[in-house]
């Protein structure tokens, strides 16, 4: 099983499995790597899943996630950076080198304004993490979710918002089902990868037609438009050796058994990405 | 009605009205441009159409749409040239300064392949569409379309496509739905403006959820999140002095009496736009 060596399964990607059931599924298939949510892991108990995790012998690539803080109102404002020093401790105690950060959207038309809040909050968090050796990875989402979900849209914005702070402290979620599109995807790969930015590669694939809402309409790997094994060689090749967390949001995926699941997953991954 | 000067209504903002009927309705409410698409007027026929929308006293500010030559296979290739050989026909018979070109998606995972093509096309048509005085403007869709209807996503993207071409040859359309989550939105306006780029303004808001297929699910102006009055004040501040077209693709708007989405429309456009 030497190929899947880099492998991680987001926890999102087999909702359908408990954190016991991922973690057990996993060190059956030979896959080193898990990426929980933090819903999953409270289910289950922090100190309790830490244990579960290290006691299998797994290794937690990414803990999802963190952000959220574009509120303008100081109250939620200040409830929004308390939960994200929350989510840096559980990423801690996790032992993941790193915390996925969505950063919001928009309750008005104040798209700058919420930009620059992004900005604030990683001031006031970049230290907290990097006391904790916690990575925050800025995740651009795919600019659909400019107004709902995240106003963070390119790699080269995530990365303007990244340099100001210690690599170790502020890196990149270089996502192929949100960047595939970017006109300047070479240039922004080698960019991170030559300053020590991406802190983080996953992977899924673009497909159409997107459901309602677009939320949970990420493709099986192989089955989309995304030239996966371009983009991994891609993100190699600029100087990054981590993980390649499959983050899949499919609404048929979470419908199926999870085994078959996973070992789909591996296929794909086989065909499409080693 | 002074401030209705530059107002122009796209036919698939009113789909359920006919030529006819959107040439009687904006004459009607003192609008004064129209903006159709090749299919209503192939319906009337196009010289009768011509006659129509002159007759009324209503300027065409655009025909909407060419584009759709991303495909690899030749003869596949050559069809979609000929088609826009005859819009640029159908448009100088209309005396529209302005064709829509939306570029087409993908079969396969090769976006840099079909972008590519898309340069190639327009080196193709520019010299005709420049014959007929007629404008190529290339409309970057939001990234959404990317995979099935166009692979030119950004302005800036757009702006590369048009600059080596005579810019009464090849422009660049500036939709407020497709753009306004653009990270350098303010630089690029003011580049394409300052170059004489703008070829077309066109308006929409952005809500969410977007409905499957995300096509129909562009907002009534003033539903959304998008600053539409900064962003007009942006585009008039780079030089651009043409018309502001409202093209809503939205599904609820159709299932409404025509002439009441049109008087909707000119108050949203006077307390949004104007």
């Amino acid at each position: 099983m030497s190929n899947l060596q880099r492998l991680s399964i987001n926890s999102e990607t087999i909702k359908q499995w408990s954190l016991e059931e991922l973690v057990a599924g996993c060190v059956d298939a030979g896959v080193p790597g898990i990426a929980p949510w933090r819903e999953p892991v409270a289910t289950y108990g922090l100190a309790k899943a830490a244990r579960l995790i290290h006691n299998a012998g797994l290794t937690v690539t990414s803990l999802c996630r963190g952000g959220f803080y574009t509120a303008r109102e100081p109250a939620e404002r200040k409830q929004a950076l308390d939960d994200n020093r929350r989510a840096i401790d559980e990423a801690a105690e996790l032992n993941s080198p790193v915390l996925v950060l969505v950063s919001g959207g928009l309750d008005d038309r104040d798209l700058k304004g919420a930009r620059g809040r992004v900005a604030d909050a990683l001031a006031e968090l970049a230290p907290y993490a990097g006391e904790r050796r916690v990575t925050l990875a800025i995740e651009p989402l795919h600019p659909m979710f400019c107004s709902d979900r995240c106003v963070v849209s390119t790699l080269k914005q995530a990365f303007d918002l990244a340099e100001p702070f210690p690599k170790e402290q502020v890196g990149v979620v270089v996502d192929t089902y949100h960047c595939w599109w970017e006109p300047d995807l070479d240039d922004q790969i080698a960019r991170l990868g030559a300053a020590g930015r991406i802190a983080l590669f996953q992977v899924a694939d673009w497909i159409t037609p997107l459901p309602e809402g677009v939320l949970l309409g990420r493709g099986q790997l192989g089955d989309g438009h995304v030239p996966l094994r371009d983009i991994r060689h891609q993100v190699d090749a600029s100087g990054y050796q981590g993980p390649v967390e499959v983050e899949i949001f499919n609404a048929d995926l979470r419908k199926r058994n999870g085994a078959e699941v996973l070992a789909e997953v591996i296929r794909r991954y086989r065909d499409h990405l080693v």
